[in-house]
């Protein structure tokens, strides 16, 4: 028996999505449920890898086995393809394996011509009837010119325009009868003008040139780049529908609509949708006339809307997930055109997943599955008046550094915000760049603008990191902070003046837009217990200070794996005593201004334990280079000086000695603690007299963890392991009383991955410092990277940011090197990432498969990384 | 039988290097051959490694051992430790199995204490003989203080200047023996208030002391540090040898000297060296006296002579290889104390090592194996006049960052070599730091000095390139260039005054020294012959203008492995046109300025052609950050926007644009070639149509290598071989004859390393860029490393520099990696190495042994790669 490539709805069912397609399938299993689908035909993905295989053509006998089903469909349908007596009219679409909206082409309307056109009007009486024969007639012409033969579609709204300004009118609709059959003729000149023959007549010659343009669409360049965002296999090929149409607009009795089986918004039971009689799909889309409520076709056509709101409700039970459908009714008789599993806003998903277990429909990791883990980062943050934001346009998009919707006053500085805050005003921050020295201007804004910077830029990962809405890399605003205002798109903007931002979306506006708080409904904390109860990878989260530390717990973190010791520097109160360490000439020198230091630091580490409640803390070691401490501007510089009782040649000297020409690459990290090992003996000196401290005050455990950042080489590590326990076993004699800690190291060196067995030598854990490693591991720092990603992406080098999603191959290979390296010195190692990719869900999966006992996030992230973990085990199980 | 730790010099020979030690196992071997040596025993390396076993304690067996083998010798010597009648003075000398010259401590005279030093006086009528005892007896006490008890020998040398200011005088010898006895007195009352007991006068105890301070001195910071330098594991161990003391100033009759086998200067057959009648070693290296040449020794004492000179000649044939030796005359006696292959100049190893072959003494192979490669250096660069240097001081030294002599007058700008150099005169061009654009005025100087920097800064690598002399990284030079002098050392030196360096040492001398050229002998030609014949690595040169290209033709190099285009952009003809490209807006005026390039471009790649005769030429497309080749300063910024004929804002605008935070991982490499791809298409233009018109015009063959940098992903790649590929082939097809042409890449990034089998799909070639590669696989940039690197030496956690030897562990592993990854994919890949690492015999050996196609160094260095590479086939022989 020769090879099927084509079948009949009623042959299909919906588990062949990879033969058949998502919306094959679907129609397949619609008719295999008894529901009225216009019965048509699929041709299925293999006959379109064969196209490929054969050089872009139809092999003969798939052409004839297309034509055979055709004819079957003409007969269960009692309509002809070009029979202008009883004509049948089809839709090709296409449908893969997983769903790509958009990506590939549709043609509607194909068998009609000018035969097929006159008889359509000849068999109906409405005067009307003809416009809209006409009006499909030129739309079939206009897609088939575009899809099938590559005349944009834009060259024909040129033809369009002239008749509109002849006419007088501005709306296409405004052009009657008389005018579309002009347009049909002027559209079919220029077809043969710029094609050098007439537009096809015979429906059969349309109907091949739709199947392998569909076919030709699996490989645009949009589908090619849906396809490696979403890693699907180019070799899978795309199935054709091949569907008679019905119309909603054939009369009064007749009319089309969408609806889902629960509110996508709230995840509220029940049918939810609009419809419009005596009209077509892209009727309700153009807004000409309103739709009316699913529930009004209940008044107007009960038996219809008792028909679908059964079939929907048998379809939701059937796929055990809220459904998306579409339905024709044509002469009163109704049409499923279409059902798949509804999108749905994250309280929806979160109401939806509970609900569907509750009513026994699905098991908890099902539910599991069935939320997005990146969509609970809105429940997480305010958002905007959903009635306010409709009447609000936006001024500009940047990107959407971090989520959230922020509403407030115009301030230009960090001390302005700061000032402003204080006397109980909301404000923005608007900045060309931000740096360390912004962080409690920062703290204190509702939302944080830049004009540069990308999603990694500091601006974009502090704020992530107070869960503070940020909107960056907006080129096209123009900052004079001295006349004190900004320009964007024409307006001046002055300080004080309201503007909105979106986080979410990277929305800008002019204007204040009220917001509403998040609210994390009941179903929340179940659905994260189901989490919880599932997942086998740890949740840590990053956090520098009470404040985060306490949201993060809040958040279900299990411990800290990353505080970045940096940020305690800069506060107001110790960058003195940092800056006085850094000018210091002596040991000595430096030693007494660490001892400045010390008492702070122990009393941040003191609050961070309380906060955690016993759970592991891991302090990062001081890891920027000395030179983000000091001031670059001439006056701040004479300012330090006098401050620090020094002349100003002299601080300018060292501040010249500071300079790095690669920072990224130069004097940070361990190196600082070999260097000045003082540096690393006070760290270690507050993170145990602080251990202690807790522990005598609270009597809580207290677990400290002590990372050493930047090892390259296992000699680093044992020179600074040995101050630090140096340090540490002296206090320890000295308390009398025993103390667990940990020293351990990051892993964001290529070196350190490749040498992985020698470091765990020494390393009690290992956490993946994988912003750092992306960046060595591709040679790009990702301050620098911005300039050329975007050509990168234009060309379809980089499907996405490494520094957002892991790259698996490459920094990948290193981390499972370093896993299988550091497990053979010493099989009990924890191993965790506290990189930016512990908060995204790829990233999260990858984790879990290699092994990893933790991922590290920010603590909005954390209830992400949670689902994001429970929904790795269910992929892919391990103990 | 229990284990034997101790042995007799006659129970060992030769091959007992590891047990005995190289001097003891020489010793052993001089025994063997019936020589006149003081009959004393070893302690073998066992001993010391038991020693640190047991917890750095002599284990009383072992002690036992070493008294029953002191016996055996007293015996032989007819001489007792500690007996006043016939005393017996020991050596006692650490001797590990690789040469540790002055890592591990040494004890003299051991077995003088009062009544010893009594009864040697007694028994010599000598008046001056006393003197000698009372000074043996107080080095013996400072010598043994020192290693044995560690009171530092300063602590000492503060009493010796106390007497020589109470006595007037300012040398020890003028100090008498009265003098003496009191300094003995005084340094036994030292050590008696700092240790707390008298100095030990019994013999048997000071033994003990002894052997344990050699055994401890094996795990002292220098020796760990030296064995880690030198790959000697630190598991080895020292020996211990104890010898009878001769004296070679017991009398007239008695006598010292140190004689090679051949002249290490020149190589000359014969002995060779000096002798000093009634004398000890010590004497002939303070210059008290001067020594006479050892042919007199034939003379005054012929029988000696004769004697001695039979036993050098015995040696040499037995050792096959240049003796040094050590010898003392005691009352008429010969006696060998030590004897070892010699150190030799370059000059001397090639002559030495082609005349041992001559003689029929050693094969080629060991031949090659005898000379140093790095040794070559020195025969391919000026040298300082030997005599003159002799009277010559340097005022400081820095690091030998390019090899040769150099004498000239000071300059301080490129601009001024330049026209210094037009009138004639030698230049040395003094910089704080060179930049691309002094790249002509480093040419035309003699030698360059610079204040900052390091090996690898581009001042010393561009001037290792050209094979000119450099000093770099003086930080005590202090440029005063607006008022045209520099300060070293308190003194000033003003623009054309005559300065020397010395870039092999690192010396700087405020005078003229004159230099002599490089020569090289018939010995040298003679000897690489052997070399190629052994190899199986290729050696190319890194060469980017036809002078360099030239230069390495000459020197052997078999093909251009590097040539950076981006350093013909610089020169002054084409600059303009280079920064027209920059500031353009749109791809035509790009293109426009690219026009302007490309005949020069193509140019320079014909001679380069035409050099190389034949040979591979592989040409780098356009490396460095664009911000590269536009000026800094407000002044050059104002001229070329006048040049350019845009405002200074504007070109200012685009000068910020290019800012980059971390050059070294920013828009460079093949990132420019994916921004512009017409960059790329110009230098493929350039470099296939020159390759057409070398052919044409000179009919030899023409195989040029495309070289794509910074790849780190295969779709990279991809796209610039693409824009190449398509270039390169329209010219092919227009000219109608057909073009061998390579597309290869840079290995220099982490990730193309660990994605190799993905990139050998398009590259026919990979060239390992260990200078990038080590960069991103340490974390840190070769130019910020300085800043720390010292204090990793300091701390022993680097041992050398991994910018000069490549670090054969961690990117070492890619580098394997890669190979094994892109031979699965393309098993006849050519690879090859084109980073500083090329000429670095070490890291020869490691691209000998991973299994390399080539290296390619500077011309300079290609001589040396070609010897290092048969040396590793000689250790390591492959297909």
């Amino acid at each position: 028996m020769a090879h099927k490539y084509v079948y009949l709805f009623n042959e299909g069912n919906g588990t062949m999505r990879e033969l058949l397609g998502g919306k094959g399938a679907n129609l397949a299993e619609m008719t295999n449920l008894g529901l009225p689908v216009p019965q048509g035909f699929i041709i299925t993905t293999e006959a379109c890898t064969r196209y490929y295989q054969d050089g872009e053509q139809v092999a003969p006998e798939i052409m004839d086995e297309i034509f055979e089903y055709l004819h079957k469909i003409e007969a269960i349908n009692d309509k002809e393809l070009g029979n202008p007596a009883k004509p049948l009219l089809v839709s090709v679409r296409s449908g893969a394996p997983a769903s790509m909206p958009g990506m590939m082409d549709t043609i509607l309307n194909l068998g009609i011509n000018d035969e097929v056109a006159a008889g359509l009007i000849a068999g109906n009486d409405d005067p009307k009837f003809e416009r809209f024969v006409y009006d499909s007639y030129r739309r079939f012409v206009q897609m088939y010119s575009d899809v099938v033969m590559g005349l944009s579609k834009k060259r024909f709204e040129v033809i369009i325009d002239e008749l509109k300004e002849k006419k007088g009118v501005q709306q296409d609709i405004e052009l009657d009868t008389e005018d579309l059959k002009e347009m049909l003729v002027r559209f079919r000149e220029f077809y043969k003008e710029q094609l050098g023959c007439e537009f096809p007549q015979d429906p059969n010659e349309q109907l091949v040139g739709a199947v392998k343009a569909v076919f030709r669409s699996w490989n645009n360049e949009r589908a090619i780049y849906y396809r490696k965002m979403n890693e699907i296999p180019s070799h899978w090929g795309t199935a054709v529908s091949v569907m008679p149409m019905v119309f909603g607009n054939l009369n009064n009795n007749s009319g089309t609509g969408v609806a889902f089986t629960r509110n996508p918004a709230t995840g509220e039971k029940g049918l939810f949708g609009e419809f419009l009689m005596n009209a077509q799909g892209e009727d309700v889309v153009a807004g000409v006339r309103t739709p009316s409520n699913i529930s009004e076709l209940q008044q107007t056509n009960p038996a219809v809307y008792d028909q679908f709101n059964t079939i929907a409700t048998n379809l939701e039970k059937h796929y055990h997930d809220m459904q998306d459908m579409e339905f024709t009714i044509e002469n009163g008789k109704l049409y499923m055109l279409q059902t798949r599993n509804g999108k749905r806003t994250a309280a929806a998903a979160l109401r939806v997943a509970c609900d569907l277990v509750d009513e026994g429909m699905i098991t908890k990791e099902e539910a599991l599955m069935m939320v997005d883990a990146k969509q609970l980062d809105a429940l997480l943050h305010p958002q905007f008046d959903a009635a306010a934001l409709k009447n609000a346009t936006a001024a500009a998009s940047a990107l959407p550094a971090s989520p959230g919707a922020a509403c407030g006053q115009v301030v230009f500085s960090a001390e302005e915000a700061i000032q402003e805050a204080a006397k109980g005003n909301k404000v923005i921050l608007v900045r060309l760049e931000t740096s360390p020295e912004d962080i409690e201007g920062m703290h204190v804004s509702q939302g944080i603008l830049t004009v540069r910077g990308g999603m990694t830029s500091h601006a974009a990962v502090v704020a992530r990191g107070m869960g503070t809405c940020c909107v960056s890399g907006c080129g096209e605003v123009h900052i004079h902070d001295e006349e004190g205002f900004f320009e964007l798109g024409g307006k001046k903007v002055y300080r004080g003046d309201w503007i909105s931002l979106d986080g979410s979306t990277g929305n800008i506006y002019l204007e204040a837009i009220p917001t509403v708080p998040a609210s994390l409904s009941g179903n929340f904390g179940r659905f994260m217990g189901w989490a919880d109860e599932v997942r086998k990878l740890g949740v840590r989260t990053n956090a520098d200070t009470p404040r985060d530390a306490h949201q993060a717990f809040e958040y279900g973190a299990e411990g800290i794996g990353l505080c970045r010791t940096e940020h305690m520097f800069f506060e107001a109160d110790r960058i003195a005593a940092v800056r006085e360490m850094i000018v210091s000439d002596t040991v000595e020198q430096r030693k007494a201004a660490l001892a400045k230091i010390l008492p702070m630091q122990q009393g941040d580490f003191e609050k961070l334990y309380e906060e955690m409640h016993g759970m592991p803390v891991t302090i990062r070691f001081l890891d920027p280079p000395l030179h983000e401490f000091v001031p670059t501007n001439p006056e701040d510089i004479k300012a330090l000086a006098e401050e620090m009782n020094i002349s100003v040649e002299d601080l300018n000297q060292v501040i010249t000695g500071l300079h790095e020409f690669n920072p990224m690459m130069g004097h940070r990290g361990c190196r600082l603690a070999v260097t000045y090992p003082e540096i690393a003996e006070m760290q270690t000196r507050a993170v145990i007299q602080a251990a202690y401290a807790v522990i005598e005050r609270t009597g809580m455990d207290v677990v400290p963890e002590i990372m050493i950042p930047l090892v390259g080489e296992i000699k680093e590590l044992q020179y600074v392991k040995k101050v630090v326990v140096d340090t540490a076993e002296a206090i320890i004699a000295e308390k009398g009383k025993p103390l667990h800690y940990k020293v351990g190291t990051m892993i964001e060196i290529p070196r350190a991955a490749l040498t992985a067995d020698e470091i765990a030598k020494e390393a009690e854990f290992f956490s993946f410092g994988t912003n750092d490693l992306t960046q060595m591991t591709f040679g790009f720092s990702r301050d620098d990277a911005g300039k050329f990603l975007g050509e990168y992406y234009n060309k379809g080098i980089y499907e996405n940011d490494p520094f957002a999603h892991l790259d698996q191959i490459g920094v990948g290979k290193l981390i499972k090197m370093a896993v299988a390296l550091g497990k053979e010195t010493r099989p009990d190692i924890k191993l965790g990432i506290c990189g930016e990719h512990g908060g995204d869900p790829s990233s999260i999966d990858f984790c879990h498969r290699v092994g990893l006992t933790y991922v590290s996030c920010s603590p909005y992230r954390v209830p992400i990384a949670r689902l994001a973990a429970a929904q790795a085990q269910i992929r892919n199980p391990r103990d």
